[in-house]
């Protein structure tokens, strides 16, 4: 027996039925479902649609499932479609035909977007959290190597040198972006669609404010048309963990290419490593393999949705049905994989020696530059005579601090004899004073205020 | 001569020029490009790298530059590689060595990134204006229909009756998060890179804070690792640009089906259709295809910039170059399209006869089952007897209001002879009367709530 | 206990092994994995790695291995990462220690593609099944209705009469392109990477082709750095099904509009729709609305794997195991649809009466333009003249076929009193006698055509 | 004036056309429609739809027309909407009201879809073409440096040694499946949908094969509802070009890496890379790293197009127009990469003894395994003894080889004298013997197949 079956003369295919049933993963909705249904029995009472009476039955009869669900011994049955249909039958196995009113006014289209935004509500502050984690892992790595001075990158050329923990630091501010942007997002996902029926809204005068409030959402629906087919919080949600996706990935590229054994620069944690099969002196990187590669499962995700959505009509489609199983994974993905980079960010071994080893003196070409540029030079035309310099020293096969002082003078005259003081990593980390540079200072400026932002939240967080 | 020559021996090749330079389209970031040196000469000039006579010879070339750019008179030469060795190519020209000295302490990394910030803060302010312009179409046209019934559809079946108005303002709702979305990332997007070098920070002591006040951002990046690589602002553009092309997509779905001979609900105004090169009688709805196929152009933008970021290492590295022709394109389509949709919106032709004459009675099922349910039959039970009844009445093949009273009697004796006031689209529309309901009270209160909404808007813009 | 364990000091971290660990998907390779195992254990024989004694001790663990899948009693255990780590754990608890020699030359890598691409061969063979059962249901349905005139549309605007028949074989076409598709990306998939070790190739002279023959492959791997990081047959596959799914979604567009009350043409049969739990009149076609939005599922996967492979480096990385859940998905879902598919077709409720009353005369527009152009006049003179005809007759709100000659004489002298012999649909249909035009010969030969496809592929299939 | 203005009363607004016209990009077809509108020329009066004169002019218009296109001396008009209209409006001007007799039976639909595969047709020649060079140069390249041992990485972590003429050939094999599958999808490009009209079919029997065959196409469409709405080429085009995509991105990454400063492997020929604005000593490989990049923005026209046909009704739409903008580019994109990719390739400097340098001991693992394996122990175990004297070695840091036999001795007997002949890095290498293993004469043969391959198609292209 199925919720809509009257008109129906014949049986559904059952081919059909297990091609358009969501059972199989919207059973994840299960409290979230309960919980609404709960307060909805409380605003029908109150709009006096049901009796006193009658939302007790109604309640206690959804109590007994909620301890079902808890302590597993809720059982679904072959005709369950969805959740929706699963606890409305247990339902009235328990409380009889009274159950068949909590569906006055309601209609599995607001509902489920009710349920979906009440538990994408619930991740929301557990994601959230697990970034606060792996911020916070991030801060304490960074004030622990403090010193340690590594080549910095671009086009994985060496560029400048760089303090460790500045480059560990910039991911503390993308991910910051991704908590700030996940906090606008969850404003979106806090509003409730319950009560705009299949489509045209409620006629039984329930008062849909004070649901919101029993519920939990700051503020409810303003057209029913668009509170049915509305699953912007889901594309915002799945954008968010593409994003956030991407930060990860760049984080796992990082530590994969300076652990392997030409950089050499830290080792991840023998136990977020695995080993070969076949190569027995081998350990892989694994974890941070996946999560690189995980990005592309979430990015899957968000255009699996933006897809489903593009050229819809309005209105509830049964295409929106689509939407769970892209949460649900993007979910489960991102929990795990932010505790787990936590961790290994916590068990990092830096070698300090192999990156002091591995810095370049040409790294310091634009400190000489910069030399030039406190002696009047203009900028563009030191570059272009430090660039001489580092063609002559290549010619030579010498490093740059190491060309004669003649051969620089060659070059131009006002290259003097103190040029040789700018061959110094650390004062050339230390120059970069400006707020968010390299030097030490301005680093500790940086975890200072990185600090304050996660004492912030953390207290403001219920 | 490049900026780069000077530790080169021979000459780059001619077709990697072609593939790697960004002229052919960065050139839109010319303006921008300007400006931000205009207050870059400030900043060196209070950081004492400069004179107060060698800033004023900077302004008077950058200003002649801006100047020969608004007077189409700027000649790019073969050699500019990007917009900004254009400009310092320029520059000397028109000013000297001294140019040279504009890029103390600054790279094309953090300048690009700030170009490009500072070019879609602009154009955030436009795309925002063609929101509300297309919300007060929306409005506007709500008003002029208000008493138009037309049948409600999910799953593309008639459901229920609506206000036309209720489905029209469904759309607002829709652009107002699309604006509140593009509000906040804006805050994301007005935060200054510039002063964060090639990636290690700035080493001569400019004053970034007051640098960014002078561009108009709000703040400023603290991480120069983070700064010169970070592109996230971008893909939340994109993100958001894909989400507001969902939405445009819905509602050209919605108007070509319901232009279709079929529907024929309404006719998009003939100066927005084209004819056919073959069929003398056709006006297709043109310009709506193609606003719901954009959402694939730029979901694929959103894909493109996803792909590139995944997995890149940290620091800049050239692959970020992909950023530009996304955005620029982005920006364009929608301009275009929200103009175009505002104006279609405004003009559509509405037929009340066409909708009226549409209206099923088997869309008062619901209304139906909720007479019962006054009665006190729980709803799912009111629900199976009328299910029966719109069996009967298509066995009998006549309207659920002509089943005559004796057979809704046998189905079951609670139906009464009142029960054929249900079958009144107009009751059955203004019972929905909770908030978000298509009544005709709860439209009214709606649209009023989009008016303060867009007045609020047009206060508080500058 | 783990494959790799030897030169490890602690265990690895319990939620990174969850995290990496594929067993939860990759246990439905657990067949080809056996049987690949079956070949190579053989194939290590002929090379004189392992004794005839061995090879059967081996065989027949595999054996039972295999029964116990087959019966549903194999057991996995906490520490099986992986069907090859289950499988070989399992050997050894039956065989003992010769189960260690199974590895001897081979390693996961190349183990894993090959049972993949063992797999995908299983279930294309499957699939195209699938897709000749579509195709024959859309050719009987075809010629079951032969008769039937409908609209044609472009831009969802009637268009040109069509023979109803004519328009549903317009997908056997594009399901005949994506047989075509299929077979040629098998053949790819049908080149065996196992003997290609970790990366380097293997040491023990095994003969590969041999080996490839016993599995069924038609070819080796050339290169063994290829081979174990190659996952092109995946993309293939995804893309197949990509296009594929494009396919179903617009039958299910055309089917869902077509449906709807206000077009009327047709009825998918009770038993493919489902109802409201709201709305009790309600008949929703659920199953073809999935139909549609799975397209955006399986082009989720697709992008999934292309950003995944996406700047990686050469050889094997762990981020290649994100390739299986998303082909497993999508081989479930296109097995499942395309059969649906093929009932719903097959019991579509055609109402040619409906599609009767539909036809309008403006789509006889280019037959009157084609009457001028027979008596001489350039088609675009025609088709303009033609086009007043229309306007005056929308301006008198008349049919064309009643808009008086007079009229039409009013308009161009080269209208003669015979004009009205075009206003007849079953001669506009029947004029269009060109291959693959919709005349009812030229139908009837295009069944004919799709009916000796047909029997081909029956009769070549193994 | 345009092609279909005569039931229109007003004219369309000017915004709508400029968003809807689509002569800023398709004017690119201009040769292949001009051809196409040729060879229909010569169908009609074939047909005798038109007379040998008529032919005449028509033909002598056309050939003015191509003429002016060479020379660059077509001027287009403000009211060209595509390139059909431009070259239907120039083509009356030359030679009169006959011009409107060459769309006798043609609609712009199937015109515009053979255009493209006309387009495309040519472009595959070239992209094949220009992939065979690049392999050209990868054979030339491997043979050149067949000597050199280079480390094999699997997760990026050293694993077995390579010839890195494996290495380098393992992008040839890839590169030879792309031109399988472009030869392929070629073959459904050569199907000409001309004769298929507005949606409905050829009305004035034109002989269709005839047509094709003077056009070079292989076939006619069968379907017309599918001829006009059949993007299917452009979707495999564009996966095709996503797939190849990403094997460039492969092997940017690994040139990327391994010419960073601390692998050292080679350098990028100088006339390929770029230098920093900012840092005088850089050289950075901007090419390659925008090889890599260009893989987001082909995947991104991928997603578009599957986007744009999800869900669109049957026949034409003006939805397919997005398809051009995203062919143009990808085959711009991809036929400048590829002739830069080659001579990249050919110009790459090998530094061998860096190269030599790297290999670590620690990958001969494997072989001393199998040195275990030789002696009758199982695989397994002989991983496990290994792996005990890998740790021991770490624990003792020496080398593998340094590790005294007395330790080897006290891990497992089995170990004899002669293990440390298995440190031999070229032995290593020439162990792999077996097809597309690494050792130098299976290279060699697979080097001489790969010529044979390239001397195949080189010999049988046209």
């Amino acid at each position: 027996m199925t919720l809509w079956g009257g008109r129906y003369r014949g049986s559904s295919d059952r081919r059909m039925r297990r091609f358009c049933d969501s059972i199989a993963f919207d059973h994840r909705l299960k409290t979230v479902d309960v919980k609404g249904s709960i307060a909805y029995a409380n605003a029908l009472q109150q709009a006096e649609c049901i009796s006193l009476d009658e939302r007790e039955l109604l309640l206690s009869g959804l109590q007994r499932i909620l301890q079902e669900f808890e302590a597993g011994e809720f059982l679904f049955v072959e005709e369950d479609e969805d959740i929706h249909t699963a606890v409305e039958r247990r339902l009235t196995e328990l409380v009889g035909q009274v159950a068949g009113k909590l569906h006055t006014g309601r209609s599995r289209n607001d509902q489920v977007a009710t349920d979906l935004r009440l538990y994408l509500l619930e991740q929301i502050a557990l994601l959230d959290g697990a970034l606060a984690a792996l911020q916070t892992a991030i801060v304490t790595k960074a004030q622990m190597h403090l010193g340690v001075i590594m080549p910095g990158y671009t086009h994985m050329q060496q560029a400048q040198p760089l303090l460790f923990s500045h480059w560990l630091m910039s991911f503390f501010w993308k991910l910051q972006r991704d908590r700030e942007r996940l906090a606008e997002s969850r404003k979106r996902t806090a509003v409730m669609p319950l009560g705009a029926g299949a489509i045209a809204g409620h006629p039984f005068g329930v008062d849909r404010e004070a649901l919101a409030a029993e519920l939990g959402f700051r503020a409810v629906t303003q057209n029913s048309v668009d509170a049915v087919g509305d699953r912007d919080f889901v594309v915002e949600f799945l954008a968010w963990a593409g994003l956030l996706q991407v930060h990860l990935s760049g984080l796992a590229e990082d530590l994969v290419v300076w652990s392997s054994r030409e950089f050499g620069f830290l080792a991840v944690d023998e136990a977020f490593t695995t080993g070969s099969s076949l190569m027995p002196q081998k350990r892989n990187p694994d974890a941070l393999e996946l999560m690189r590669a995980k990005t592309g499962r979430i990015v899957g995700h968000l255009v699996t949705m933006l897809a489903v959505l593009k050229g819809l009509p309005s209105g509830y489609c049964k295409d929106l049905q689509e939407d769970k199983e892209a949460v649900f994974d993007a979910v489960d993905t991102l929990c795990e994989e932010l505790r787990l980079a936590a961790q290994i960010v916590l068990t990092l071994q830096i070698d300090g020696d192999r990156m002091a080893a591995a810095l370049d003196e040409a790294m310091l070409s634009t400190d000489l530059a910069d030399y030039l540029v406190r002696k009047g030079v203009p900028f563009r035309e030191s570059h272009r005579l430090v660039g001489l310099a580092v063609r002559r020293a290549e010619d030579l096969g010498v490093a740059l601090s190491h060309l004669p002082w003649e051969e620089y003078v060659a070059i131009d005259p006002r290259f003097e004899r103190d040029l040789h003081g700018v061959f110094d990593f650390e004062m050339s980390v230390n120059r970069r004073t400006a707020v968010g540079g390299t030097a030490r200072g301005a680093v500790e400026t940086q975890i200072a205020r990185a600090q304050l932002l996660l004492n912030h939240t953390r207290s403001t967080r219920e």
